[in-house]
């Protein structure tokens, strides 16, 4: 795609972002449906199902030949990255947004044939959308903004996964000792975002692709490192354990590992 | 004290707030000094002590008869809580003060005689002042405020110290894990305001006076229970292990902690 065909993606994605989160605003004090998934932690509400249906639905309608990963299962059993794959997550952090109605994020992002080409993080109740990619660069509503300062890993604070931190899951307990402290949020995309706006030097998590696919494209346009813990590519179409930190972090985090 | 003098200091109390948090911001961009306390994750900047050393002088003037228990030193050694005693935070959280410039609060706190009489604790970022005590209710900024429902520890989250989560220090772990999830914010203050807004069912975490003075007047006011870790009343005058909770979930924690 060239810039202008991107330029055009973009203002139609913050469009139908824009339409989505005003709809869940003004609903907010409907009344809440709240189903358990694969246990009593993980769970997905009406808004969570009423949101994909509608990013899908406007994806599908302006790109029929599109692919789209989604997390609710309105989107398609996608097998491979060739061509345009999109990745919708209509509310990430829902345990947040059902306890409480803050703290959540809605996300969209644009892979072609598995390269970075669009991603964007809207923090709802902050109402700040991150967006961006490699060919428009980064912006926080309409403001451009610049990647965080390559910090080393004892000058910032580091977002990890609750129990991945609590049971020292690949070493997450000991590389988060060796930062400034241990933030837990819960919400992997404001996640994403706090490391981008350099708030925090890095992130561990256990993600799903769409938790993840913003995040890689924004994180990598920021200039961060995003891999499996392991050092390795991430694998767009599999849940893996997902390390976003500075590049003067990762030999820190990599030594730790290895100790 | 009567209600029409409690009246008389709040307003007092809330003028130096907000005179403190506008010198606060206008000169967020000025140099930051930091330096470490007792280890290299224990920071005081010099607008932790400019802002206590205003608020100190305040009070000092207004209520020369007063002790003031604050955190940087400008207040008094305070040996006993007859009479009246302030307690100053200026800065609540001043890691995340340094890392994020963000997520963290001012707090003030009114006992006499050791009993409950105003709490605030404002976040400063968000513009968001929670203020009140037992004779004048709770409020959030301009808007007077109901406590949160009185949910089990099942359904909500539960705010830690990362340190106490990761070590299972205090069964805090155990806790943690029959809660909705662990979230660690790094703000003793907001995590207070977090639990009396509903958004987390408690928090646990080891406190100095001033961290937890100004959240346990008005979390008592909410309707929820302030106790050390072990059930008992907290030495406002010493360093403890808090515990605040809904009356609901304070059984539960109990029952894991002696399993």
């Amino acid at each position: 795609m060239d810039l202008a065909e991107i330029k055009v993606i973009n203002t139609q994605v913050q469009n139908w972002l824009a339409t989505a989160v005003n709809e869940l605003r003004q609903n907010l004090d409907e009344q809440l449906q709240v189903r358990t998934k694969s246990g009593r932690n993980d769970l997905v509400t009406n808004f969570d199902k009423g949101t994909e249906h509608f990013l899908v639905e406007q994806i599908h309608h302006a790109f029929p030949e599109d692919q789209i990963v989604s997390e609710e299962g309105f989107g398609d059993r996608v097998q491979s990255l060739q061509g345009r794959v999109w990745f919708v997550d209509p509310i990430d952090g829902t345990m947040n947004f059902v306890r409480q109605r803050d703290d959540f994020a809605m996300m969209i992002a644009l892979y072609e044939d598995g390269q970075n080409v669009l991603g964007y993080i809207l923090d709802v109740m902050q109402d700040e959308l991150l967006w961006g990619g490699p060919s428009v660069g980064l912006h926080v509503n309409q403001q451009k903004i610049t990647g965080p300062a390559n910090q080393p890993l004892a000058a910032g604070l580091l977002g990890v996964n609750g129990p991945m931190f609590a049971l020292n899951r690949e070493h997450v307990r000991d590389i988060a000792f060796a930062s400034s402290g241990a933030r837990i949020i819960g919400s992997a995309g404001l996640e994403f975002q706090r490391v981008i706006r350099g708030r925090q030097v890095g992130y561990i998590s256990h993600l799903a692709p769409w938790d993840v696919a913003a995040g890689k494209i924004l994180a990598e346009t920021a200039g961060l490192s995003v891999t499996t813990i392991d050092g390795h590519p991430l694998n767009m179409l599999e849940s893996q354990v997902v390390l976003v930190i500075t590049r003067r972090a990762l030999p820190e985090v990599q030594k730790i590992r290895q100790s």
